[in-house]
């Protein structure tokens, strides 16, 4: 029960490290290679940059058939939209649909080769095709982008599944009450008020509330711009 | 009126193509870097593989503060939860607020050192903070990689803006520039600094530039602030 990500005939290591990395850190480990141009490298290595325990791990296969035989889910990436009738995903929903069965199934993204993606054979072992959008013009995604960009929307997926109530730093804030703020405003507003008339007042009042709201200021920083105030010229 | 992203003090030229890539499959071509190791480089235009274009139109800097001036939005990337007060974004909803933006504000995307990131000056200036989501035990997310993460995440937002027409309220605001709120820290900070010696004095100015561009304050609203600080109790 596990996510496998694969790549076909990937011809730069560097690549391999780099989507090793960017697999580790989203918390992916499991890497296979179908037919890598040069594996083990220094360069995949170098490009994993701490990633190497992927390296290590990584299961080299002769053929996507062999890669594949475990998997229960198999998504293949591809920019084209080919003339098949597969499922076509973008990485969001494909992420929602690997990150509710990863637990029960083995499940396997595969990305082609750098110069020409997944043939249309091997898109035709897949249960459902991923395409990553991008712009019409100029459409030469990194084979490591790629697998960046799936990870971390499978990352997003799996994460809000494993844990909706992680405490947020911000409980850690002491944000200002309503009450503070209210002084503080009060603090701004008296020295433009002075010379303005009733109207004017209520409108620079109504200003300098929506101002410092917004800023959302801890209890400290309300304290500080109150001693702004204070000092004179 | 558009997005920018900003690379401050990228040490392997090889990031900056390969950013340069992760952008321009996103349909991103405005790059700025600031105090780049080596530029241009052969190793950058090898990485960018096609946005040769993205690198020969990047702006050097000498710092951030000239490479924002102009900018209207500016959100800091950092895996880092800081004691800030930053609003922190997801990169999902970064994207949204971008999306909204940059039709009529110029607006900038932040991404520190491959090494460090960026320092807590750096992030003070920024209007939001991104953290993009990684693994706790692995969260060496490579440069270009995070350029890809947010690119995508834009990508995908504009796309879906672009089908919508909605005209919103967005429209009519006249964000300050970094060099407007710049000059309201200082008017702030003058007050305080006078009577403080010299490490106080950099603290205090760090906290008001963090609580003044946090609040991401119209032209109008900075105006009034100083406008505040120029009346005599």
């Amino acid at each position: 029960m596990s996510l496998t990500f694969i790549l076909v005939e990937p011809s730069h290591p560097g690549n391999i490290g780099a989507a090793a990395r960017a697999m580790k850190v989203m918390g992916l480990t499991n890497l296979s290679l179908v037919n890598p141009n040069s594996f083990p490298s220094a360069s995949a290595t170098a490009m994993a940059a701490g990633a190497d325990d992927v390296l290590a791990s990584a299961k080299v296969f002769t053929s996507l058939d062999t890669a594949i035989q475990d998997m229960q889910l198999v998504l293949g990436t591809s920019a084209r939209s080919r003339k098949n009738s597969l499922e076509l995903l973008t990485p969001s929903l494909a992420a929602k649909k690997l990150a509710a069965l990863t637990s029960k199934a083995n499940c396997a993204v595969v990305f082609g080769r750098e110069s020409s993606g997944l043939t249309n054979e091997e898109l035709a072992k897949c249960n459902g095709q991923i395409v990553i959008p991008t712009a019409s013009s100029f459409s030469s995604l990194n084979l490591a982008a790629a697998v960046q960009v799936i990870s971390y929307e499978y990352f997003k997926e799996a994460s809000l599944k494993s844990n909706l109530t992680k405490p947020s730093r911000l409980n850690q804030l002491k944000l200002a009450s309503h009450q503070e703020i209210a002084h503080l405003v009060s603090q701004f507003s008296v020295r433009l008020i002075k010379r303005s008339n009733a109207a004017d007042a209520a409108r620079l009042n109504l200003k300098l509330t929506r101002i410092l709201n917004k800023a959302q200021l801890e209890s400290s920083e309300a304290a500080l711009l109150e001693g702004v105030l204070k000092c004179r010229d």
